[in-house]
């Protein structure tokens, strides 16, 4: 096992290590570019707000690597590498184009603080275990990236909708949900802290896409050999709201974390 | 009764006004000056975190306009007409100085983009009725200005703190709370919708400080004669963490809700 820092075995170099970052991004009062830059919320998702008025030329000036969606709910986004990628219902994948509109998007510039490889295979619960103890806090932001060989990947992507446009909580549960095995790939995504529930998703919010570029999606669960974890602790939100005529007369909900954890979170049983 | 744009008289104008004033903050790609920049979270100072280590220098390099506190929660902050004023619990009030530490803030660069002037008298809640209607949904941040003569105005400055800190809920408590009359002066603050509540306060978070300077505090209601509305609808949040040892390693409460009302938003009864 090769680590660069491990929470537990040294906490105080942990804590000042993470204190140097942020002072670091914090004190010069240039620009920040380890920033988190979304474009709308996940309740509006939620509420089955699917078609934004940005961009995805606009994100890409924000970042290169996260997560989205796309107009009508059609299919998930990967933004790795400087690629983006549009995974569609029917197994598709292909590049992003910077006209394509996205009612969702998060990204970042990628540098990662923390660098780990764990020698022995994780089932997603274990990941996340070993995630948390490398993180800093959970009260940060951060982005995540995770390479290895997955014995498993379950994944689903979402299908193009049509109006009225169902909640996502319904349009998700008819996604087609596909279980990859022995593939090697990488898993992008975010961690939100609790306190950013409904603006993002609390917790893990996880894309893959196949080393092949050919197949991927939103991750349910997995299990995966040697894992190369790396973490981008994040101090900075840039939260875009979107002034769609649907966003500004929604009437929200009030405490949606069962709903979204419904939708993006559990999935499906195994089977 | 004047005004430029009314909620219910054309609502079409007014969604229509909200989305060129959006597109055009949105669209170009280049900085956006509209935006809320607030550095930490308001479940920080909730949870008794009241040391920061921002700057008001760096505070000010992102707005002109706005409220927040200092280190040991020692007063309450005002920014108007691009003066920073420190209000303390002793009556005092002077200018902040760049150097001095501050554990909340919130501050944009005000430009409004509504201005009515209501001709006559006003409670706070029916104030909140007016700005409701004028300001074009309640799913967006805004910054407020509201000017007039008071007949009366509750406020409440906060005391300096020592440790081991008391959570807000039990600080705020023993505040000295002031009702200023027949004077004239300036409410300044923000309107935060429902989803961004724990970040920041959802609903409205209003500070005031007398046209000569001499008085003022955090709002809890108030009687306003004519008083003339701004608000600056923003819809970009830059929200910046304080990776504190305290930020770090606090384990949040999960719904703080009702704890933010009873320290920001009721105050004691009136009597």
């Amino acid at each position: 096992m090769t680590s660069s820092i491990e929470r537990g075995t040294s906490s105080d170099h942990i804590l000042g290590f993470a204190r140097s970052v942020m002072s670091h991004r914090f004190g010069q009062g240039r620009h920040q570019p380890h920033e988190v830059f979304q474009t709308s919320t996940m309740i509006s998702l939620i509420e089955g707000l699917y078609d934004g008025n940005v961009t995805y030329k606009t994100v890409m000036r924000h970042g290169d690597f996260g997560v989205g969606t796309f107009n009508a709910l059609d299919g998930e986004m990967v933004a790795l590498d400087g690629g983006f990628f549009h995974l569609r219902s029917d197994g598709s994948v292909r590049s992003v184009s910077g006209d394509e509109l996205t009612p969702f998007a998060a990204v970042t510039r990628f540098k990662p603080n923390i660098d780990h490889t764990e020698e022995r295979s994780l089932a997603r619960e274990q990941c996340e275990e070993v995630i948390h103890r490398l993180a800093p806090s959970d009260n940060l932001f951060y982005a995540l990236r995770i390479d290895g060989h997955f014995r498993s990947i379950r994944t689903r992507t979402v299908s193009k909708q049509s109006k009225p446009y169902p909640r996502l909580v319904d349009a998700a549960a008819s996604a087609p949900v596909v279980t990859l095995t022995d593939t090697t790939g990488t898993i992008v995504g975010f961690h939100t802290p609790e306190y950013a529930q409904g603006i993002a998703v609390a917790g893990y919010h996880l894309h893959f896409l196949s080393a092949d570029h050919q197949s991927g999606g939103h991750v349910f669960d997995f299990t995966v050999d040697s894992p190369r974890i790396r973490i981008d602790s994040e101090g900075e939100l840039h939260l875009s709201l979107q002034a769609t005529d649907e966003f500004l007369s929604t009437r929200f909900a009030g405490d949606v974390s069962a709903e979204i954890s419904r939708a993006e979170t559990s999935g499906p049983p195994s089977h």
